[in-house]
């Protein structure tokens, strides 16, 4: 049996974004939503993808206590074991240490790939063959990220300068660069030699580990004691005592950026981190004069709206243009699509007084 | 006793107006809405207001058999004799006419009042001032209407060319116009000869029976029948059966352009018909950005919304501008104020595919 075909996934879904407000809520942040033309949560079209390469058997989602829940049900396939429920959110090296803790004592050499629960995938295939080849260089030692052919220039996301050709499709990975400006931004794009950072790893568990242990070294003693209490059956009670004290750090900033031998899959699919209603707008169906509108919509003189409202619901629109309808059912929000990121103040707004609509 | 302090009150419901979709619907038309500054519905509001002179027991509320339901909840003050179900609508001069015949029978020479149960009216005081001189003109035996003085060249009303003062606020109405052209209603505002038809009339009930009589003889038999077999205890079953066949005309076309001695009280309040969601922008109170939103709505960016949502929901506005937002719970429309009178088209749209949400 190759490294590849003993493979964990490990499934971030303890995000509690504020982007898709109305739909998302605190209480059931972005992952649970249907976004762009997939039917299924993002969550749960997370989860089918890798499943056709790495089976449930395998697979941990890491999320947070309040999530739980809705995990199982999203993913009724999970034996319980298999959810990770951080008591708080600590951004993501902790979480993926924490999952590769549990890895390293199912299976000392295993191979992980790392993946958001919320993201758009266009093409499952060539996704599924990226995974792949990420998988295959992790066997090697390297830490391998998932690099994206940028189409345009993309303020919102980070960006991976691409070096040498190791293997056929695997890169040397000369840096990460954090989200650029509007000029640099058109640069990086214009040499052909950055792809964007998607968010996705592989390494194996020992390797990850290795490296907290010398880049955040705080988090690898906390970890190394998680380690030993799961094996005494009392991991749960020491991470809900200490993981609030976890140092909250991105594994891009305090591992992958640090660690040598990084290497980077370009990866050949569609890909949005769906970060705001815009990009729903992007990748939802339109009518001919660009319109996504829920079934049973009606529009007079209206043009490249996005409207989402609850099941059953008419919607009409006349003589609107550009704008982000939602309806949550309890909430309404109106904003052009231009604006659309401008949605978190109105979530702090809500925060502000106390509203628990937000 | 004075004829005013035993006149009649007589209140037309039966509207089924499209104008405030999604809020109003076929089974819930705009007279039981609530839109402007007041909480009430215009049909409450409209019969507390004339209760201040003429008391519910001659109060009489023409309506369809499918409203009656919904009169008697609003109005649980009248008897059930008091409300005059119409089995079709067959415009104002029939159903002035069949409620004329029930005022007669009470008291053949008393006065009523006619009044739509979906205007706006800004001044109850100098409204109930205007009622109490147009009750006294009729007693003369006048056909008696009220005029607005107009604050806009307005071309969505009727005109009526004021003549020679007859008593002290009460003056010759030399003839009703049609809505005029943007030019013509400019020349009449600027001549200040001119008033708008409010479509509330003053009269005996033998007044307007007899002109009914001579100039819509055919409806004028029709009513005589009613008369008849009311008295014999047959009226609705002979309601039932023969009102669709009444010719469906309005009281000002059908009798007040074609009889002499009418006369015009200019009423010296605020008024609206209420002709559209834009009507209830003006009339509604407006934040410091002209918005008008619902309790606890967020604005940012924003100016010169009309925003309404069921109770208890939120509404959130970024960066838009003179939009009208309605949210019935099982509709939602979002249209520019500039263009509200345009949900007429929407309306006809859901009559075409014979959807239930118009």
């Amino acid at each position: 049996m190759s490294d590849i075909d003993s493979a964990y996934a490990i499934i971030m879904a303890g995000g509690s974004g504020t982007r898709f407000w109305p739909l998302s809520r605190a209480d059931r942040p972005k992952q649970f939503l249907s976004l762009g033309p997939d039917s299924r949560s993002l969550l749960r079209a997370t989860a089918e993808r890798v499943w056709a390469l790495i089976p449930p058997e395998r697979t941990f989602v890491v999320t947070s206590e309040l999530l739980r829940g809705q995990v199982e049900r999203e993913l009724p396939e999970l034996e319980p074991g298999r959810i990770l429920a951080e008591p708080v959110g600590r951004n993501t090296a902790p979480c993926i240490g924490w999952a590769a803790t549990h890895v390293r004592r199912l299976d000392a050499d295993a191979v992980m790939t790392v993946l958001p629960a919320d993201h758009y995938i266009g093409d499952t295939d060539a996704y599924l063959d990226t995974l792949r080849r990420g998988l295959e260089a992790a066997t090697h030692g390297d830490y391998v990220t998932i690099g994206i052919r940028p189409t345009r220039a993309e303020t919102g996301y980070g960006y991976i300068e691409v070096g040498s050709e190791l293997d056929p499709g695997v890169f040397r990975a000369r840096r990460f660069v954090e989200k650029p400006n509007r000029q640099r931004a058109e640069q990086f794009v214009a040499s052909g030699g950055f792809l964007w950072n998607s968010g996705m790893f592989f390494f194996r568990a020992s390797r990850i580990l290795e490296a907290i242990d010398i880049h955040l070294p705080g988090l690898g003693k906390q970890l190394q004691q998680y380690d030993t209490a799961a094996k005494n059956g009392q991991e749960t009670e020491l991470v809900s005592e200490t993981y609030a004290s976890l140092p909250a750090v991105s594994i891009d900033h305090g591992i992958m950026e640090k660690v040598d031998s990084v290497s980077v899959v370009p990866g050949a699919f569609d890909w949005s981190d769906l970060g705001s209603w815009t990009s729903a707008w992007e990748l939802s169906p339109r009518d001919e004069l660009g319109n996504v509108l829920p079934d049973g919509g009606l529009s007079i003189d209206s043009t490249g709206n996005f409207a989402s409202v609850p099941e059953g619901k008419l919607v009409a629109l006349i003589g609107v243009r550009d704008l982000v309808v939602v309806d949550s059912g309890d909430a309404l929000l109106v904003v052009p699509r231009q604006r659309a990121q401008d949605v978190r103040h109105i979530v702090a707004a809500l925060r502000d007084r106390k509203d628990d609509g937000r």
